[in-house]
C-alpha cells in the first residue's frame, strides 16, 4: 500500500536486534533480526518455514504538530537514513491513552511542544540522531506510532540522553505502552 | 477493522442515491443504493452476483484542527446521526493536493480556520445539519476524507447554502477531487 512500511522481526534481517525492552505495558516477542519493507514497492511476502516473530505496520503521513519555522529548521539540520556510519538504530513503538486522543488539537499541541518541547528536544540532537516517524493508529495497529532512529556508535550516549529527556516530559504521562528495540548492523 | 467504515454503493441499499456529481476531477460510477457498514462489528461480505459499483473506506479518528472551545461548542450544539426526520443525506468524498499536505500544521490550521472559517461555518448549521468525518488518506484510499451529512428535507436549502460557502473558501483551492453524492431514505 502507498506510503506503508512493514517492520518484520524474525530469525534474520538487515538489522541485528540487540535488545527488546518493555518500557511500559506489554513487550514484544524476542527476535534476532529485523527487515524494513516499503510496501508500495514490494509486497510483504512471508517465506514458508520462516514465520516472523512480529510484524508492525506504519504509514508515512503529513506532519501533525510542527509549525513552519520548526519544519524549516528541521529540514535544514536533518540528514537522511542510511548514512554509512549510522550503524546503530532504535525502533520505539508507542501507544498513547484514550485521554490523549480525546484532547482537542490545541491541547495536544500545547502538551507536545509548549510543555514537553518534543520537537525542540529532537532538534538538539540533529543531525547526529536521524529520525523517521510512522503512523499506525488509523490502520488498526496495536501501537499508535513507530519511530525509527539511526545514529553512529559514537552518538549512542547522546541518543540515550535524548530518550531519557523525552520520557520525563508531561507528554509521556499519556503513553500507555512503549517498547524499546535496539539494533545494529 | 477497528473504527473503520465502508460506504458500499450498488443496486440496493438503506439509502437511495438521488445524484452523483463530479464537482472537481473524476466522478464515481452510477449506483442506485448505498449501505454504511461498521467494519469493527460486521466484516464486509460481498454477496455473489451483486458486485458493488464502488466501495469507499474511512476511519473515525481524532480531531485534527478543532480547539477546545470549538469542540465544546460543537458537542453542545450537535445532534447524532439517525434522527427520524433526517431523511436526506450527502456523502462528499474529497482529495486535497500534495501542496496542502506539504504545509506545516500551523499553516493548515490558519487556512482551515482563520482564513476559511471551516469549523465556524459548519457550526452555524448545527444542529440542523448533522455531520460525521471519516479519514481515508492514511489507509491508501483514493480520497483523503469522506464527510457524511444528514438533515431533514426542510433543511435542504440551508445545507446547499453551507456547501456553497465552504466551496468558496481559500481552503477549497487545495481540493483537487470532489464528488457530491445525494441520498434519501
Amino acid at each position: 500500500m502507498h506510503n506503508q512500511f512493514a517492520f518484520t522481526a524474525g530469525r534474520t534481517g538487515t538489522w541485528r536486534i540487540s535488545s527488546i525492552d518493555a518500557v511500559r505495558g506489554a513487550g514484544l516477542e524476542p527476535a534476532a533480526g529485523l527487515d524494513i519493507t516499503d510496501l508500495s514497492a514490494t509486497p510483504l511476502v512471508r517465506e514458508q518455514g520462516s514465520a516472523p516473530a512480529w510484524v508492525l505496520l506504519g504509514t508515512v503521513s503529513n506532519v501533525r504538530y510542527a509549525t513552519r519555522p520548526e519544519l524549516t529548521e528541521m529540514r535544514a539540520k536533518q540528514e537522511g537514513l542510511g548514512r554509512p556510519n549510522a550503524r546503530r538504530a532504535a525502533l520505539i513503538p508507542i501507544k498513547k491513552s484514550a485521554a490523549w486522543w480525546d484532547l482537542a488539537q490545541d491541547e495536544r499541541r500545547a502538551i507536545f511542544e509548549e510543555t514537553s518541547h518534543h520537537t525542540a528536544i529532537g532538534m538538539e540532537y540533529l543531525p547526529a540522531v536521524a529520525r523517521k516517524l510512522f503512523h499506525s493508529r488509523d490502520i488498526g495497529e496495536p501501537f499508535d506510532f513507530l519511530t525509527w532512529f539511526e545514529f553512529a556508535a559514537d552518538d549512542a550516549a547522546a541518543f540515550e540522553h535524548m530518550v531519557g529527556r523525552l520520557r520525563a516530559t508531561r507528554e509521556w504521562t499519556y503513553v500507555e505502552r512503549e517498547v524499546d528495540i535496539r539494533l545494529e548492523r
